[in-house]
């Protein structure tokens, strides 16, 4: 325990709300698989972690195919109804906003729709399979007036959180270098199935949109605008056998990309993105070199930021800190320092965010991604396929 | 993404579970505070994690006190009810288990009146105070023949419980070493007020019971019973100012303790607790040294289990395993592989293993703690407060 | 201690070596600095480190400017004269061996000078200032029929040699990916004054020469050619003012460079150097993923290489070796395992194949980088400058 | 290359001390084998690295058995004549230092003898087998009046020495804890034959006084001294067989022991050394707890330290302290900063501090270790033998 504790007969933290009365935010979810699960996770949990909260998500209905999968989802994340056709969302009144957790080919048109039904909407990333897509969407969301995010959920880690404060307060001064990569491992072998994400018509690219997207809004948060950059991407194995069947399919997406990119402040860095890298299972990171300090993050151990003052001395080197004491961001909520977040946390904090810029009439940005993150990130994606052709370096224009 | 997500068109695990019916276990929660809110959690998000759930709680009520306080808390956690008197949980037939999250000194009392009550039970570590009000509680809920689980979460990490399964497999060979230490920092400022974790009378010591009973548990669990001990125990801050006044208490627990144990297996190792070691917010660490293998764990990076074979060779070295695969204990019900988990999923898997237990009537044992092994923890905890006052070598007896 | 140690009444190893007679050879040493006192050192520890020698140096004279600076060094470090024209040393025939530890502007001549008085030659890198200033020195020692070594010492650290070994044995598969960064800090501080080393006229290039050489050559050495390259330099600290004095003088190097290459084996990766990398002091690391395994190195920790198998199972995760052991790579001439060796060791492993090769007339290729090595590696540092300028992808051609 | 680094055409460190003439020390040394490596590759490297020395080593004499190997020993490290009978070293008037390199059991008279011919002596750790053989060395150099150092050469690492100037600085604050262990593996194999290390008649003990020691002394050195311990010892492996017979010999020595300690100023910590922790190599660390700062270390990365500042704050935690700057101890006469030492310059330091005391009549102490500190580590080791017997509490008293 620690000094955080709140002893029996003392008063729990939040004393005084208890004629608070929230707002209800009706949500439809579209998709039942691993990011429905995630997202449905955050909207149960908010309510009793946030305290009182803003807002509270009342799960309307989910979306899925086929119908008995819905329906069973329903029952199991206690959703009202379930439903195989997401336009019966669009059309539920008690529906404020939808959560599209689809593929990728199933973002635009939900989340277009929805806006124009005068939904709030989310959609998980990459927003679209390309920058005109997700230029029609960014449009439908800013013309309907709702709110709208893009789940870059990493930015609602608390030590991405904290780096973040750290740049805007001028604690890490003009920045120099960012470098970023995000490894994994899961198709490396040529016997894995062909899926749905080796699909460039349904995910538009591999681990660029997958992966690559996640460091790509990072260094726009964290950094600023890239101003150009040139890449080059690989497809290791080039086909791929169908789950159960025998047929075999050519990959047309990435399975890795580098690219080495130019910001509009004078920053230099790396961007490389890889289903290829044996060992790292979500080996996203990232590090920032400032006149200042030094900053250096990784997935896999998300609870800790590594911070290096550049100024010289007998003990100048990187401080691992744990991002869990009460006035790091989002930790006052949680339990005591020392007692580690985890993956799913940094979506609660997303979708906290969201309901709160709802019931309060804030603004998602700047620490939300908005479908115009969005539409930037897919933007930059495109000029990575772009260069990647022949090689050129290719100037970066929303 | 990996290999693991469920596509938008795909069934999700689980399905055919439709007509599932489960069992619903009334909780009566008795404290509202850290440990309250850990277990809440816990029951929330049991049923879709773990799809279909072999038992669901229902949230009767919850005790605390002020009054106020208890009833606000049942508003943020939806408890049924609220009550400032624990006997109204015991008295309750809607109450089928009794979750002890109070003090130590609410230990005793409570537990064996609802376990004469017919209820399960459930209590925080440390048991109780003494082997002696220990012993009085094992021996209450043995002789209801009820359900019994002492909450000694660390089991449940995955991690930890991939240490065990590889132990029990003979994976590990012969054990020569077992090293702990739980290191903390949070009364280190002299000014830090008093609180009731330094009252001996509501504690029954310090960092021994609640910090070094982890461990001493953890030594049970993975290397077996301890046969001798010799201990010592300091007190560094002798005396501390009550919160709000002006009060001078002295401290009569311990800040810190060491100890070398003798196991009955021939293996000799370390125990040591303290809430003086700067820079360490939740420092749980251990290492065995087998004949084949050794094994290394750290609570503030609980995702990871460092392994290392004996054997010689151009290759070896300690690897850190990312226990987040889904062939490792409980991780296929959570998110993907590099996903990791945090500080509040071992007490999810540890209140899901008791509801299972109960809803199945299984035992609790060998991977749950039962009030037997909270009192056996107990026994020794008592055995290095005796060897404490005059160092002599100290056999355990239970 | 360990294992290997031999006690007062064993036999060292080398027994039987005492009628041993090792061939002298004579070296001229050019430069005084700290390339000169590292490979000096290594001179004197060969003979008794690797017993018996197959040669041992005699160091004949040292070159250096001014005089008396040159006869302070010839003192200090025992060499047998002094001089502060480098023609001298060419001149004596006493000397065998022309070990080139000047600035960059000092290597092409002298060391074709030495080749063609029919003198081996060893130069540190970068071996020129351009690829056809090292095309000249390339042709020199190849028309002489002299021993040549660019000293690209990194080559010779144990771990790096096992990783060699390891990729050449087939234990690594495939090769996917390669990324190297050399992160250092110097010249953060914008008082740093004007140094040689920021002089295209002297060095050639900033970063790129110095650091990015080092990662170049590990690449070409561990990996295999590369076939084209896309990538960006820049100076952030545009002047600087000269040591002493008020003379401002513009920075016409590097101060970090950015680059993706394509391997003609199919592998991707990037190349990275900066010397504004704050909390860096000589933070060469690389990364190999391979169909099956990944290999990681530190110089800053340059004993160990970490090391992961592709294939799945419970224990999979990256392996610290330290690579100590007497099985590993030069570790046997050492002391035992776990008892490490420091950044002067490469060095002194260099100089040992180096003068065992002009003993034994054996090759210095391909474990040793050759003045083809250097010329190679000069080509793809132009390329990368070309690339910089317009940022178009450029194939190289030797 | 860093900012140290001395170009071509400047002086370097030390000009004008051309016509410095420095001390020659007349050495004789008492065994050839992994110490005796050691210690003669330090008298090589100091006139040249500690430039201009206050003495150089002048290496006359080499004794080991059998005479051949003692030859073999002189001609690879240069020592003037090789003998087998250490008597002709104490005889030779041209010895001025014997430098007892030899196996425990042959500590003791050398060094007596030695002393008592007026030369100074340096003796390997740990000085004797017991408390009272310690006490017989301490007193023959004491009452002799020549220099004496025990080679305790850990406290030498840099990182371990900057830890002690923190300390005596105040850095740390007033000490509530010290833990240290060192662990190694190489006996771990029940093949592994027996040899003089596990014969208490020639070691005195096993991981206790090989390694055990060096901890203890680290503890006197940087915490202060012990007041009281409580100890246990076991062999895992009770008999092993002699290298190349049959013969089956008991172990009487410990393959482990443990200890918890109370200092005299009031903190607290554990001992702990053993030779069966598969896959530690070379593996001693400590923790030090104050009340302002922690500090860590591991020799297995000996030139890092890592600190951490007691006071809370966002970016609180463990620096890794690259001990390499110029400023930092020893570390200006060696390469630049992030260019690592090895395991070796510990000696070297140590064996440049005793030939700078006996050249400049300065102590050896505080910062080297005498025969005083090795008699104290003596009484401690037989303290923790006498308390493992019994597990009583043992005070401490020389």
């Amino acid at each position: 325990m620690t000094e955080k504790e709140v002893g029996f007969v003392s008063l729990s933290k939040g004393t005084g709300a208890s004629d608070a009365s929230w707002r209800e935010i009706g949500v439809g979810m579209l998709g039942y698989g691993f990011m429905g699960k995630a997202h449905t996770n955050a909207y149960k949990k908010i309510p009793y972690i946030f305290w009182p909260p803003a807002a509270k998500a009342k799960l309307v209905g989910i979306c899925g195919v086929p119908q008995e999968a819905a329906e069973e989802a329903a029952r199991r994340y206690e959703y009202g109804r379930a439903t195989s056709d997401w336009r019966v969302l669009i059309a539920d009144p008690a529906i404020e906003l939808l959560d599209n957790c689809g593929p990728n080919n199933l973002h635009a048109e939900p989340c277009i729709e929805a806006a124009k039904a005068g939904k709030h909407v989310l959609c998980e990333k990459p927003l679209a399979r390309s920058a005109g897509e997700a230029k029609r969407m960014w449009n439908a969301v800013r013309d309907a007036g709702v709110k709208h995010l893009c789940s870059f959920n990493y930015r609602f880690v608390p030590a991405v959180r904290l780096a973040k404060e750290l740049i805007d307060a001028g604690e890490v001064g003009e920045i120099y270098h960012f470098r970023a990569r995000y490894l994994q491992e899961w198709i490396m072998d040529p016997g894995f199935p062909w899926v749905w994400r080796l699909s460039r018509d349904v995910s538009g690219s591999g681990a660029l949109g997958d992966l690559g997207a996640h460091i790509i809004d990072l260094s726009r948060f964290l950094v600023g605008e890239p101003a150009s950059l040139s890449a080059t991407t690989e497809t290791f194995i080039k086909q791929r056998t169908k789950p159960g069947g025998g047929e075999v399919v050519p990959v047309d997406v990435d399975d890795a990309f580098e690219a080495i990119v130019r910001f509009e402040n004078g920053a230099i860095g790396t961007y490389e993105a890889t289903r290829f890298a044996g060992g790292h299972k979500n080996g996203l990171t990232f590090e920032i070199n400032g006149a200042k300090r030094s900053l250096r993050f990784n997935l896999e151990r998300l609870n800790e930021l590594e911070i290096c003052d550049v100024k010289r001395g007998q003990g100048q080197g990187f401080r691992t800190v744990s991002v869990t004491e009460s006035n790091h961001p989002y930790m006052s909520a949680w339990w005591a320092h020392g007692h580690n977040l985890g993956w799913e946390h940094a979506h609660i904090h997303t979708l906290h965010h969201l309901l709160d810029s709802i019931a309060n009439d804030t603004d998602v940005a700047p620490y939300g991604a908005t479908f115009e993150d969005g539409y930037k990130c897919a933007v930059i994606c495109d000029a990575i396929l772009a260069s990647s052709v022949g090689g050129e370096r290719v100037s970066i224009q929303y």
